[in-house]
């Protein structure tokens, strides 16, 4: 009996470094907005190897000790989408931009500031409240309702 | 463009109190031994309502605020097979069994003398040590071989 499903695995990270984080400001349409570097899981890549990539190749960064600290989820045509919190503040190297978007550390404070993608707010803290491990889109009747565990 | 893979999904689950863990002595031939309670995640379920609902049908046990500790992947036919690590301190009810496998409180200095499934050991400390996310098997020229990043 098969019990798999079709699923988009990606990863994303906070990487950060005292009172900021580094952030990307996507010029993807599909995700517009100041958001968190990260992208797909390969066919076969383990998903720690794979956060690893995506910050390098995004970021010029490399992270090492990226520490699980969420899953986002969300229902897709065919199946779910799933993607891995990671955060570290261990990198090194120096920051670069990509084609995905300019990088830059934000202050903290100055966030709400920032024309972030949407529920920004509430996936920072599903990764950083230690008793949070999901951030949820629960679809009913045509709504997604976010739910935090 | 489809980037969605064939993944079996799964959770398991540490359960502890002081000195000892919640271990199943799993009598499913796939893979026998103790082992840690857990199951299937079904479609559209979230990580978090399945790996409550998995610990109440094999424990009896109600497990509140289940922690994300680690994720287990090893390859299948056709995807990957994902399982996601949980551990929680915090449960209520009454311990009862299944006919997955008897359930006890195991003394973990015992945990040594158990006849457990493979790779236990590794198991247990990617889901306690904060530095490390991941149990993956990696498979080469038909070798599986263990990574724990």
């Amino acid at each position: 009996m098969d019990r798999t499903e079709r699923v988009e695995l990606a990863t994303i990270c906070l990487v950060y470094q005292d009172t900021k984080i580094l952030m990307q400001n996507r010029t993807k349409s599909d995700w517009k907005g100041y958001a968190l570097p990260g992208g797909h899981i390969e066919p076969g890549e383990s998903v720690v190897e794979s956060v690893i990539r995506e910050v390098k190749e995004e970021t010029g960064l490399k992270i090492e000790n990226p520490v699980l600290c969420g899953i986002k989820q969300f229902p897709i045509k065919n199946g779910r989408y799933m993607i891995f919190l990671f955060k570290t503040n261990e990198f090194s190297g120096t920051l670069v931009s990509s084609e995905e978007g300019e990088m830059s550390w934000v202050e903290r404070n100055d966030i709400p500031k920032l024309d972030t993608v949407a529920d920004f707010a509430e996936l920072l803290q599903v990764m950083e409240d230690d008793s949070l491990s999901e951030f949820y889109y629960r679809v009913q009747d045509g709504d997604w309702n976010l739910e935090l565990h």
